[in-house]
């Protein structure tokens, strides 16, 4: 019987256009990890859940794609177990992998595993697909593509420099107008410490990011409605009114967090990071943002995030540093720092502003029409001989109706074709049609290519 | 708890210098698939069951990696059913999803679900990772890569000879040399007409197969011993017998197969590709094989295989055409014809054979040693320009002993390494080594690009 096949929910096709579009982000963010001597790795789509569970939190562990064992997976369950009908607990009997959650913890993995064939530091990228059993939605899927560089095993905060001249790199070749942010995670630390809220930094970091919305007051209020006691906004203010230039910020935080070891470190590595870049030649613009507080459960040092100015979307890159990496697998003391690319938004933003330069679909350029036997056998080698010379071209390979073949060329947006009947044979030349233009030449095989190339 | 990380049994890492050398060889292949015109696609790493159970045997569906659902996979299953234990049934219930076991099957669905959108002949490519849940033994895994492509809705013939040339020049760009064999399946069926023996085909080709190791004798009896009668055993005799080159294997064909209208169309089809591929300067040798049998149950007209002539090991490429990619999914009547690269046995013969170009590794060409704060400050201008003069370059990130740096650099196999200490920064200069010839020179920021491209 036919089924009338579809994919699972949340997760796509990617059809030629897409794909060439794709292979250009992945290749032109590829390019800049390998100039700034990152090595690629790739690790197995499936983990043992023993690697994947627990490390990211309950609400991850439910969204973990498992694999069910091969064989008989009921051995060894009591009927008591199985008329349970605990899934979550019974989950853990029928299934020993699970597919990629994200690409950090197969790196941690990978790292403990292969220590000691790994020259530290290691500077590792890796772009693969990660898996995760979302609801899904508008821009979000089951099944996409992450794309990780990070640095372990040093403390430098060079490290932290290079991958803002990185993020800078990449998007001055996508052509897309970034804005960089940078915050520091001691930074907010020290905040807390000088106010006594340790636990409130994130109640905090939302209530300012509001404060061009809503104003002062309405912050302030916000503020005291989250618990945070008079004593404490007092002291905020001039961190909710910090303005100006980087270099304003620094010196007005140096000021409120006087007291604060910690807060003091946090603005000095920032000072360092931003005077370091000054002299770089960076095209975006690199921020000081303190309401930046990615992945504050996670990150230890520098915090980075990316927006796009020219189009209306979530952060389009990001990352931080961290204190250990591997601890959960055994392995101490191994710090790094990381930025991760989201092909996805980056894919949307450069369709919205139209950046993709035409040479990245590698499409035919050149189609040679085929008339019947006699005519593909002329055409056959010089086609040879037009691949040999770098082009990419190709011959319809049935004589069918000129219309369609010329369909076929449309469809495949093929710039050129060549047109090879009895009066061309005869002259041993080939016509050139310019399907743009709509211009046509009678040119010799030998001229074929600098005419395409030309 | 820190746990002992593993990976999946027949799982791989692949590390850097592993995963350059197969983005070396994917690179390649896909610059032949883009010469020839051909376009890319991808397909989700999940489909649901219903999509691939039963379109590999009964075997095959035993292979399948199966996802579990999500959330409450019990709700519905009767306590019956569950104290059944019955696995493969239950599998069923529990799952929805597997992992996708080729390409072959997501492309016919592919080609099924986007056909409004597909101008035909479709010439697509793609490159993924499969999953099978095989025994794990030496090379063989249960994720690997296959690298697929097929021309669907064309019947001409152009498009094998195409895909011989493919293979002739992506073997070629490698370096490795190898045998092309082709074979038809219509010449197999006029054989096994005119013998009057259409089951015993594989039987035939297996005992054909042995001549030159057992003797015309001993593949006589084998054949016998198989239930072919006299009769058909003499009939065959021409056929075990076969030698000599393309042009006289067809023509002692032509004479076997007269009787056959089927067998005669393979021998014609064979003659056409061998004689049209013969003006286009294949280097590869491409011989007709009658003993060439794969996919007797999938192929309906020519069969191909390719061998590596220096190095033992089966076959490294292989393909042919088929009659209805996707009558099963209900849309009838496309053809086509594909090969498919073998990526991991490329990967061993290009080791065996060391036949890596040193520029596939794009590893970092030069490394500045990190004397501390001011050097380095003084060497990232330095750094930047060199890097956007297109070099793959770093600078170490703390300021280690020199030992621990030069180490550094020879893991990462770095060619040059720039020093630059207090005289180098009097000067405005730059100390490059060349780490291959020990050799050092004084050079400005400007001349060092030129130095390490030259």
């Amino acid at each position: 019987m036919a089924t009338k096949p579809s994919i699972p929910k949340g997760t796509r096709d990617f059809s030629p256009v897409e794909m060439a579009k794709r292979n250009y982000i992945f290749n032109t963010i590829r390019e800049v990890f390998y100039r700034y001597g990152f090595q690629q790795i790739e690790t197995p789509s499936m983990e043992n859940l023993s690697t994947l569970m627990g490390k990211y939190g309950e609400e991850g562990d439910k969204l973990l794609f498992k694999i069910q064992n091969s064989g008989d997976y009921f051995s060894g369950l009591t009927d008591e177990e199985l008329l349970s009908r605990n899934a979550a607990k019974l989950a853990s009997k029928f299934c020993e992998k699970g597919l990629r959650y994200d690409l950090t913890v197969p790196f941690a993995r990978y790292v403990v595993m292969h220590r000691d064939e790994i020259t530290f530091p290691f500077k590792r990228f890796q772009i693969q697909p990660v898996w995760r059993a979302d609801r899904p939605q508008k821009g979000r899927y089951r099944e996409f593509y992450q794309c990780d560089a990070d640095v372990v095993g040093s403390n430098s905060l060079l490290n932290e420099v290079e991958l803002v001249q990185m993020i800078d790199a990449v998007f001055q070749k996508f052509g897309i107008r970034v804005s960089i942010k940078i915050n520091n995670r001691k930074i907010l630390t020290g905040i807390a410490e000088i106010i006594g809220e340790a636990d409130k930094i994130v109640d905090i970091t939302v209530a300012i990011d509001k404060l061009d919305k809503i104003g002062l007051d309405n912050v302030n209020a916000e503020l005291a409605s989250k618990g945070i006691p008079q004593e404490a906004i007092d002291k905020l203010q001039p961190i909710i009114l910090l303005s100006g230039s980087n270099e304003e910020k620094i010196a007005t935080l140096k000021n409120v967090l006087a007291a604060s070891e910690t807060g003091l470190k946090g603005v000095e590595e920032s000072e360092f990071i931003l005077k370091t870049i000054a002299g770089l030649g960076i095209q975006s613009e690199v921020e000081l943002d303190l309401t930046l507080a990615r992945g504050l459960n996670y990150y230890t040092g520098a915090i980075f995030e990316v927006k796009a100015l020219d189009v209306q979307i979530g952060s389009i890159s990001g990352g931080g540093r961290y204190d250990n990496l591997t601890g959960v697998f055994g392995m101490e003391g191994m710090s790094g720092v990381g930025i991760s690319f989201g092909a996805d938004r980056i894919y949307d933003v450069l369709n919205q502003l139209d950046l993709y330069p035409k040479e990245a679909v590698n499409g035919t350029q050149l189609l040679f029409v085929n008339f019947g036997e006699a005519e593909a056998a002329y055409v056959l080698p010089v086609l040879a001989q037009v691949r040999a010379a770098g082009i990419r071209a190709e011959i319809y390979p049935d004589a069918a109706k000129m219309k369609k073949q010329m369909s076929y060329a449309n469809a495949k947006m093929v710039p050129f074709v060549a047109i090879v009947g009895e009066n061309e044979m005869k002259e041993g030349k080939v016509m050139l049609k310019n399907m743009t233009s709509g211009e046509q030449s009678l040119v010799t095989p030998d001229e074929l290519v600098a005419a395409i190339n030309g």
